[in-house]
């Protein structure tokens, strides 16, 4: 596992001096995980900051999930109200894996099996957004 | 502007060193982009392969924008059907910003103009999701 990740990170890092030398994102190799996998929660209590930060706490706990390859927990981002944006939820979690195998392994995964018994009774809705990327 | 990046990517080299080290990801610092901007697309025309080859070129082309730090272009992933997952979109485009004010300059950039008049034509139906990290 560790190896793997190593390896990734290196990779990273070369297309970072790529991308310094390049001067824009286009020109450099992406080699960013390739399946992205977005979860938007609503609150059954979106007043309760206690319940809030519960579900941030247990999505983070997620990145302890081997095959996961990055993760990002948000909350609605203060940019301009416009029609196409929803902004409702209140709490988002984006996890990138290496493939589909990744992502089925993460769904039946005991600590992924953990946090929906933990937390599931925190939400009203949860929209996802499977994700693969096109080259 | 490469100034900016190079430190950006230099801190994301580190957090590499740092997670293969620790071995969760949970463990290392999250050097990544802070604001999300997910957009779904869903195409007037699906099962036209151009338009959607067109669109995916287009969103491709927004890499060129001087605040857009990470970009991922996606189709649905082939992942488990579940009632939860929306994969009813036909493209998708995840930009990483490092803030509010990033986005705001990108939604207002010649470049991002240039695709919303030229490939505006070929959508139905546009969600974004903005999120911005909750440390």
């Amino acid at each position: 596992m560790t190896t793997t990740r190593r390896k990734f990170l290196t990779a990273g890092a070369v297309t970072g001096a790529a991308l310094a030398s390049a001067g824009t994102l286009a020109a450099a190799p992406n080699t960013a995980p390739k399946l992205l996998h977005h979860v938007f929660f609503w609150l059954k209590n979106p007043n309760s900051a206690a319940d809030r930060a519960k579900l941030i706490a247990g999505v983070k706990s997620l990145a302890a999930i081997e095959t996961v390859r990055s993760i990002h927990v948000g909350v609605p981002a203060s940019t301009e109200k416009r029609d196409v944006v929803d902004n409702s939820y209140h709490v988002s979690e984006l996890l990138g894996f290496d493939d589909v195998a990744g992502q089925d392994a993460y769904q039946v995964h005991p600590l992924h099996k953990k946090f929906v018994d933990e937390h599931q009774h925190l939400w009203s809705k949860v929209v996802v957004y499977d994700a693969m990327k096109v080259d």
